[in-house]
């Protein structure tokens, strides 16, 4: 079967030999792979694959159809179509996983569309709803809100009954956004200006907001302690703008903040599966209806792999702009 | 009734009238008064008392008799020995109260050491039991362990069954902490060293901290990124060193940390209500045996509030030593 390698951080596309299915594990014909900032920072070292996956494989999430079940693995019938979640080695024709972490495909989705789901909606839903707990009615801040994880938490906001405020430095992709539900977007081309925070808490209900959702880290963190109400609650889910930053402390105190990080890849498969189940239960029907919607930029075939990992390096919230959502890999 | 003040950042001992009794409240011939680093700040103007209190009267616990108790008022005798935890105007000869703020001076315990209880121990219990939900054999790091929360703060550690390492800037304190229950102690006048660092985590049971308790701020938050276990719990309780601190949110995010600030003066009465009743029940019959004890480092007489202000404002944690616990002012 052929799969994505990092040698000596470039991208090759290998034939490697096809992994033996074990008791409750399921091997899947993948169709489409999605693309995730894990890779691009696995790719120079700097986020390994945690163990049973091999270091220099990427991929965290794919879409296809069950070729083959294990002894004991009797969730899924051969030729059903899935949607997984792991830890790494989903950039590639097959995979074999265990059969709890896998979802059935809502229905009406293509494989690209598919792909598009399992990290984004399952880190939004993860961090928002039962992290953060959001009550209905509560304002939600998510900063770059065009990313995968940010184009998927401003609909599991909604769909919670929240309202959800978010940033870009691209004043484009926060109209687009407003067609999926955003309330209100912010620019942030220009950084953050008193001005901005100012405005921006003013839109806000409560003077300020009681949860927020950042997937940039060192620009905004500082904002956020300024932005926070009384009592709020900050999920950092990534480092985009990088990790070192300058933070006064006495808002944290004095607003009696709660901050904490939070990451998929290196839970436990327990901890994954029941992830799964819930995310299952509480968005399926919503995905079934069409009130919640996978956000595909760009799928690209695996050929063209490393234009791909180029788009989503460059494309994110940068100058080239245009990139809203997630990026795809198709294996047909 | 006599009772400090400041006025334009001196301390005054004035004589003011007594407040009116109200119902459900209590008025307290004050005998003793609990000094605060919050009252150091609330002279600065910077950390003024929340409403209903006068924002130029310090004072935040205190202990003393029932001298006379309003309609409704029904849980104490005229006479009883009684401690209280308050928003302010506690350095004062009479202090009027409402009745759920006020808990039973434990046996054996004279006046002086009854009032280094509320503020301390409260702080601690709430961080360390209520928030954090210490765990039996769990190891917490404490951040100025001979201050009056760190000195109550070890020993609710070591009462919840875990285990208490704390830094001081003197180890002379850290040597008497030990007889207090300190396991481990590490002396940080030079600051932290990655050799401190390393030997600090190897000395913990899981390779560092899932609890840190920390009053200090600027000049401990990197050391406790680094410290922290994966998933542990950070509460920050004071800024003994400052607000301002440089920090590497990667630690946070891959270790998925937790970091949340908390302080009491601005809770309600309903909230330290709540707070009082379960402290009493987890640890009252323990200061009972004598298993638990106030530090009272000094206590001065009422004339000489200037230079106990003194004492807590240069002694703390700095050159001078000799501090250990709490400093306490006496209305005899």
């Amino acid at each position: 079967m052929k799969a994505l390698r990092f040698v000596d951080g470039a991208l090759r596309l290998e034939e490697l030999p096809e992994a033996a299915l074990h008791a409750g594990s399921v091997r899947v014909r993948v169709r489409a792979s999605g693309l995730n900032r894990a890779d691009l920072l696995q790719r120079r070292g700097r986020y390994p694959a945690p163990p049973p996956y091999a270091p220099d494989r990427p991929g965290l999430e794919f879409a296809g159809t069950v070729l083959e079940c294990g002894p004991g693995a009797t969730r899924f019938e051969r030729g059903a179509p899935v949607l997984g979640l792991v830890g790494g080695e989903a950039q590639s024709e097959q995979v074999v996983v265990d059969e709890r972490l896998l979802l059935p495909i809502p229905a009406a989705l293509d494989f690209a569309q598919a792909a598009a789901i399992p990290e984004a909606f399952a880190t939004a839903y993860d961090a928002i709803v039962l992290q953060a707990r959001l009550a209905p009615g509560e304002d939600v801040l998510l900063h770059a809100a065009g990313s995968g994880v940010g184009s998927a938490a401003l609909q599991v906001v909604r769909h919670a009954g929240g309202r959800a405020f978010g940033s870009s430095r691209s004043a484009e992709k926060l109209r687009r956004l407003t067609q999926l539900g955003l309330y209100h977007g912010v620019c942030t081309r220009e950084g953050w200006s008193s001005a901005l925070l100012d405005a921006l808490r003013a839109a806000s209900k409560a003077d300020g907001f009681p949860v927020i959702i950042d997937l940039v880290g060192a620009s905004t963190m500082p904002a956020n302690l300024q932005l926070a109400c009384p009592g709020a609650r900050i999920v950092l889910l990534g480092l985009m703008s990088g990790p070192k930053t300058q933070l006064d402390l006495s808002q944290l105190l004095m607003k009696r903040l709660h901050i904490w990080g939070s990451t998929l890849r290196s839970r436990s498969v327990e901890q994954k599966a029941a992830l799964l189940a819930s995310m299952q239960a509480a968005l399926w029907p919503a995905f079934e209806e069409g009130s919640l919607e996978p956000v595909l930029a760009e799928s690209w075939p695996v050929e063209e792999a490393e234009r791909a990992y180029a788009r989503l390096e460059d494309g994110g919230d940068g100058q080239t702009g245009g990139l809203l959502g997630k990026v795809v890999l198709s294996w047909d």
